[in-house]
């Protein structure tokens, strides 16, 4: 089975009071339903899981479960310390993920030998699908190709990289990887369409969270239809993820959902802040061009 | 007039004893012709233009000019003083060069209103085609958006940017200039086919000195052939250009081509060196797999 | 009350298995004693603190206090989520640390505003002397000096500044806040004479943990023996560093313990791997010089 | 002879119409002369020397060692070609130099092999006391240390370094080379104190085109002062170094040294900008403290 479409790393609605919001949640769920994603990633980066407690990422990836409906499951596990990413993948396997995402450790940043042991002793503990994630923008380490390869080949539960470094040229050599049982994910929204021209499989895109844009894209290009597809690209997605990245990441991500779905009492869970009225006016234009 | 298709950076052929090589530089023409590029690109960085005197970029123009045989030819100004950038490109000029193409002065690191005024006093001095090339990598600094924006509209001569970044977000965000007078080139050779996905005119390849696979791929995808494109851009482009990279650039390229054409005593002008054996036993076999 | 001096970053002492070493724990403070430290600094990056849970975070900060017998105590309590931060701040408090460490939340990228929302959702909620710590190449982003002065300025329980970005000239631009009540402190052991050159009043020195070099070092500046101070910090602190950071940080530095206090069934706890033999041996002859 | 002291990285004069200004070069000499530096640089990087011709740079050179009466000149030599560098640096060694002061090539970045050859085929060809000018964040590289040591034991010519990196761990690592017949310069003015504490035998500082400053911390150090150097560094030099590098470099310089010495003709070479009236009035101010 092959991990294919759009797949929304999922904000984690707040409550006014920084509490986690489900019925916001339920909300986001039926509207990706509705928009064709095929899969759903709580407790990503967008989902801004390093504000959770390991109860609470336990607590939600449950929720997002019993709530997928048929949308596949990926459950973000990534942590700072191995020991963590392990009771927590263990806890998304028990509550029935259908695959899992783990990134290396983060802020002491690790070598490849580390990385390495990291993805060992995870996969030496919990027996379950896993994506590779790359994110060294966050992480501090990009995960070398031949690391890679070597996790690949020893453990066959690696199903697939998920890819967010922006960097194409990093990209495009994960092609060698690709085949029908191995997924190779795109985690900018705006290099969706370059990517799927080399054969990427498709994109974990933040925008879905609120814009059905990408998906189109995605749905244009595989159909055969290239020039709409990079016209959605071009003057769809990019504009939008531009405003978007115009403030702190990602709090234009979260004021978008909010104000699309009208729920007023959306919640800004502390350190992140609620956009400037003037980023708020433009993320505003972004999502409904004239 | 629109550029499009690949046109090559090419290679300043050398003697042995570091002088250039004009019999080596009509064999490269000749075989450039041959696989169909569309246009030639003398004095890039490819072609080494920092070790060469201002009275020998004048001269390996004129020459390429002169030999070109209705391949358009977009003379490479580029220099750390905006006075020779100006003689360069006077020079150019009279020589009967279809374009010029004009970095921002480098090593003293300009902002954004010294590159402006840098490209204001040169297309105040000289009236010709011009194609802006954003290569931050060696130049130190980015040429913002906005930058581009305003160049653009103050002087008309301005008809294309050649971006060499690698950093497709930024490319993405240059497709809003793309019109049917106006080229976007990527200088990437691994970014060919992802740009066109997105509307990209052509590529400014370097690999095409020795190699006809992004001739090949530029062909494909402007036909139809999407997969195809994909197939000779992840399966022959990329690994080559990685091999060539391997090595400090751009003597692998230099080794290429003179092992391609059999030039036993082609030069290596200092500081640039030879490639090690072992590089050079890679690049072979880069260059003729199995 | 001023902090002066060399201030340890712990290291966590492990056992084999991977657990918390209480009784190493004592011998490196009975050590750190003996060489003349001012203060103790548990749960900073040494001390790997991203590995260990909230509840041996805790543990282990109070096991510190209770054994401190008279030296200073400034507990680590860096979390990538301001709640976590909280919890951590208000239990070495009543734990009865000297004063707290903060640093920015990390993973998620925060802006300046974040950083300032962080810190004074910390200071709103946990009445006690706090060091800012700045180390952005752990916490993705710098404190800019603007953003110390206004935290600085709004909440009277900042005491000082723990630096440890290796960046000379931020650290420069950080003596405008030096005073009787403010201590700026060097958190990297390479640079502590030239900070104290200009007025800096100690370190956060790692090397502590095994050498007296940096005490030595210390003292003899502090006391105008400036070019002894001059001679242990190139041809002793130095060397060592240089030796200790050529493996993945901060392996080196728990070797050294080991081996300096012959805990041979010292552990790593994963993903951290223990230093090739080629790597201990040099750490070795880096520590006994002949 | 050991090089020491304040050495001036010379600004190049210019008249409002470009052209260099021999008249304000003199003005500038007789300045330097009075505040006690001991050694001219011209054609530097603040002298802006890629923005000058080489027949303008051979001109400068001999005309800046005609004038020195006394002060020993190192003569800046830097090109992005070797031929250029070697031509330079036989002129300048014609004209009676002292020294010379070599980067590596540019633009095209070399790795560390190429960096060797750029200074052995210049010292094979050029008999010249030299200094090694480290500056990677305009050249793109870094001189390893190795690559130094190598240098440094193959060529009786290089008689120092001069460390533009603005990193004190690198420079830190230096100190091994300092020797009564090889000088380590600092070449960023804010770190000129905490540079001699670890033996630095002087600096290579800007701000000494039109303030005493750097020379007076230089002075003060010597003398065994430590705590007035501190307090010039700290409360003179730093701040009006921070305000000079608010606009993009080295424009600051330039209007610094125009309006110290009322040049009010003094011209600024395109793509360099005058300083807006707004940066004008900080640098007023830092010059001209109350």
């Amino acid at each position: 089975m092959k991990y294919r479409g759009i797949i929304t790393p999922m904000v984690t609605p707040f409550n006014s009071d920084g509490s986690i919001d489900y019925d916001g949640t339920k909300i986001l769920i039926e509207y990706l339903k509705g928009i064709g994603v095929s899969g759903l990633f709580p407790c990503g980066s967008t989902g801004l899981f390093p504000f959770l407690s390991t109860e609470e990422r336990e607590k939600f990836v449950k929720f997002v479960i019993e709530n997928a409906d048929g949308l596949k499951v990926l459950a973000g596990i990534g942590s700072s310390s191995t020991q963590e990413a392990i009771k927590l993948g263990k806890s998304a396997m028990e509550a029935g993920a259908d695959a899992l995402v783990l990134m290396p450790t983060y802020y002491i940043t690790p070598g490849q030998p580390e990385i390495q042991k990291h993805f060992s002793e995870f996969l030496n503990n919990v027996d379950k699908e896993t994506f590779i994630y790359n994110i060294p923008q966050l992480c501090g380490v990009r995960i070398e190709i031949d690391t890679i390869r070597k996790i690949k080949e020893q453990y066959s539960q690696i199903v697939g990289v998920k890819e967010s470094s922006a960097d194409m040229r990093y990209f495009s050599r994960l092609m060698e990887f690709s085949g029908n049982d191995f997924s190779i994910l795109q985690g900018q929204d705006d290099l969706l369409v370059p990517s799927m021209s080399i054969g990427a499989d498709g994109g974990v895109c933040g925008l879905s969270n609120f814009s059905s844009a990408v998906v189109n894209a995605y749905n244009e290009y595989s159909e055969g239809s290239r020039s709409k597809a990079s016209e959605i690209q071009v003057k769809q997605v990019d504009p939008l993820l531009h405003t978007l990245l115009g403030t702190t990441f990602p709090s234009g991500y979260y004021h978008a959902f909010y104000s699309k779905f009208s729920l007023n009492q959306g919640g800004y869970r502390p350190p992140m802040l609620e956009p400037s009225e003037e980023h708020k006016k433009k993320i505003s234009a972004a999502l409904n061009p004239e």
